[in-house]
């Protein structure tokens, strides 16, 4: 339940106040297809802001393009960019901290060792485990059934949600969420094969490190290093179902959908994004500022910035070209066999 | 160990007794090539009835199509459909529920919250965490390390096994069975960029909710939405590695083989089913009756029913053509080579 | 910290001590690009050798034809496989055993049922969850939160990394590694479809058999068989994120690359290797020493040893073939048009 007034005192440059009454409740968020008249709605469109404006939307955001009305009793606020204006409300109705409320900070039933550090603030849920010399930053939130391994060090104010592991040495930084069922610190995958066929298995006893304001879905894997650090950097952020192998090096503010892997010991720069089920293979070194397709296949480097898409990876337009010309390919196949039969050509 | 006279005393339109003694009894059940004189064999050709009689299985279970002799020492159920005799008759051997025997029906170690409501019959596992305002069903099963956040809600006689997560607010219908590492509403992926090029999260302040009969194998992810609602619909079922993000709606009775992947706001009818490794994208409507090929992708709507394949997307015969040619690329390209040779074309 | 003193006590045939002080002691293990004197260096190239000899590294430990200098303060060992080498040394510097270090060895959060048998010096985590009957081998090591359910086997010295689940029944051989998030025996996905389209449930009352040194990935999961077994032999090893179905038969010393994924009731033979998300179908067999390229998707048997890739599966030179001339389609569609005007064929 929050006020068109609570909303104007963010002084957000996101969601500037226009009209109408401050003292305006919103009980809930709705898209505005479902729009009620206890509802807050962000529109983009015109057509969204008639349906707001029809279910009499007690507060709506609205993208600075549209027109709105001058007789409505609705509360209207202004924003150059909706899902900036989102990111900036939608913290008010998130109910995600109550999901960790507890009696006591430190649950009674977590296993803490004596010789963890934790900061001030830090609130610990029922059965999490911290290691040996395992350090928590401040404000931080770990969930039921955590696992945080010896010497591993959590940043400030960031979110473990439950079940997350954190194998011994890693590092993450401060404000990073990471999401239940995630696997931070297994060993890298390396073995060495004996003449008789056998895989020997190579220690790794490097570890991870995550920068700050890192998000990680889901059911992720990120390996600890062989020798030396794994490494995602600072606001990167990964969906669900994401495998970082060991001796990556990933720069910082990329995004990764669902299914993105990167094999060993390749590294990605900067402000990159990559889409669903992309997979990068070892030792490929992809630049700052690419943007990688969906179900792409990288298996050399990309040394200029660009788009590109596609398995073998080509400039998006092409590759996009590609992807329709094979639905052609049979065709093709006839229309040649066609061809070589009229010029009375032998088959080779 | 059951006896002829349980499985008969069944009723079961799906497996109908023919002849022998009711008083014949199966240690096990085992695949007609490993038959023993102690199992209960499923036969549905007349060589796996061979192997059973040849073996002497105490109980054969035959398709209907199959002449059973008439001086055998077996005892005979016929079937029309012999994976629907298998759906009848495996319950009885099936030990599941003693994987959650207990001492006491809630464990003590497990952390249940004093406003949590537990329906009649419930049973916790150890080291479960339930939390405030969770409801949870009559006759459910909670497997041990389960989180259930707050205000969550289980149906009646659903089996969450070890180790799944269910985020806050979510619901779960009756008679769902979930396997360990699933997690179900973790975060949508959702970021609003900045003009320098940071990502700020858009908090997702929606649920999951899931009908009745719903299945999830192990280590799937299912994201809660945006505002409103994930839903999956009564009666469809996943494979492990499933991963269904934000506001996506699926309808009832679907099946999705391991790795279906589905992005954000998309929509499934009824009914359809899905290879492994079938992906969807985003904001793409699939109707009902679609069969969708392993590894295909999905990248516009799918409106009308049938088989389709391939990436991008053909009906299923033309992409298993296109699957074909795939192998004849290099011929086709030599080829017409050859061709633009012989007709002495310049290259372009 | 290690003594070269010590490396040669191994008398290892892959680290032959060379010369040098005995006494020199490594801090670490630095790869060459970040060699410093406190540590010990891995070198197989010239170059690799320079940056070691230029950072006065402690100890080297060289590829054997590397000519190495006899006016150096470093130790040099000798070795016919820098791998092997690895894989011979980096165990004492391995800290992996201090993760599980606790006061006692059984910890006494940890539920373990009375009738539950454990070997000798079997360590059990915090929250550990051990069902009935089940048998834990000697020199054991269960992680936290690891889920063990009734009558499942573990073998000696194999160790379950945190939060790892080991359904009922399940059997895992001698020096396993499972790392976290890894579910054993969750159930097959069998259902078999009523006339109104429902999904009624197969039980799956088989079980999982792993043999000896199979080490798995983080987030895999291996599904128990409908009736029998599925089996993963001796020596295999598997990145993160694969998935293994039902009745599934997985010979000795295989490797699979993280995204692996085999439908139910295909085998494969012995030392195989596969890449990255490589899928087989269902129903499919492989034979021995067959090496699968990534992204490739087997759909029909392999009776030869040999190398394949691609999907359709080819072998791996008329794979790589096929794939560089998807690059050329756009170019052989509009090639293909032009020679079709030129001769004056009509479309058909």
């Amino acid at each position: 339940m929050i006020t068109a007034d609570v909303i104007k005192s963010l002084q957000s440059s996101d969601a500037v106040f226009v009209s109408g009454s401050t003292e305006a409740i919103a009980q809930k968020v709705l898209p505005p297809e479902q729009a009620d008249s206890e509802s807050l709605v962000f529109v983009s469109k015109p057509h969204q802001l008639e349906q707001a404006l029809k279910a009499q939307a007690t507060i709506i955001v609205a993208h600075k393009s549209l027109a709105l009305p001058t007789d409505s009793k609705s509360t209207f606020f202004s924003t150059h960019h909706v899902q900036m204006a989102m990111a900036a409300i939608l913290p008010l109705f998130d109910g995600k901290m109550n999901r960790f409320n507890q009696e006591t900070k430190i649950h009674p039933s977590a296993f803490v060792h004596p010789s963890a550090h934790l900061g001030q603030n830090v609130s610990v849920g029922p059965f999490a485990v911290i290691g040996e010399h395992a350090r928590i930053g401040d404000g931080s939130t770990i969930g039921s059934h955590v696992v945080i391994e010896c010497y591993a060090q959590i940043g400030a104010h960031t979110i473990l949600h439950p079940q997350v592991f954190i194998g011994a040495y890693c590092e993450l930084g401060a404000h990073c969420e990471i999401h239940p069922h995630t696997t931070i610190g297994a060993d890298g995958f390396a073995f060495a094969q004996t003449k008789e066929g056998q895989h020997k298995k190579i220690p790794q006893i490097g570890k991870v490190i995550l920068g700050d304001n890192v998000e990680l879905g889901a059911n992720c894997a990120v390996d600890r290093a062989a020798l030396t650090e794994t490494r995602i950097g600072s606001g990167t952020k990964m969906d669900n179902f994401c495998h970082v192998a060991h001796n990556v090096i990933i720069g910082e503010n990329n995004v990764m959908a669902a299914g993105f892997k990167i094999a060993g010991s390749s590294t990605i720069g900067s402000n990159c994004m990559f889409g669903g089920d992309a997979a990068i293979s070892d030792h490929v070194n992809i630049c700052d500022k690419v943007i990688i397709a969906g179900r792409s296949g990288v298996t050399s480097d990309i040394p200029q910035p660009g788009a590109y898409g596609g398995y073998p990876i080509e400039p998006l337009r092409e590759s996009l070209k590609t992807l329709a010309n094979l639905s052609q390919l049979t065709r093709i196949r006839k229309e040649l066999a066609r061809v070589v039969k009229h010029l009375g050509l032998k088959e080779e």
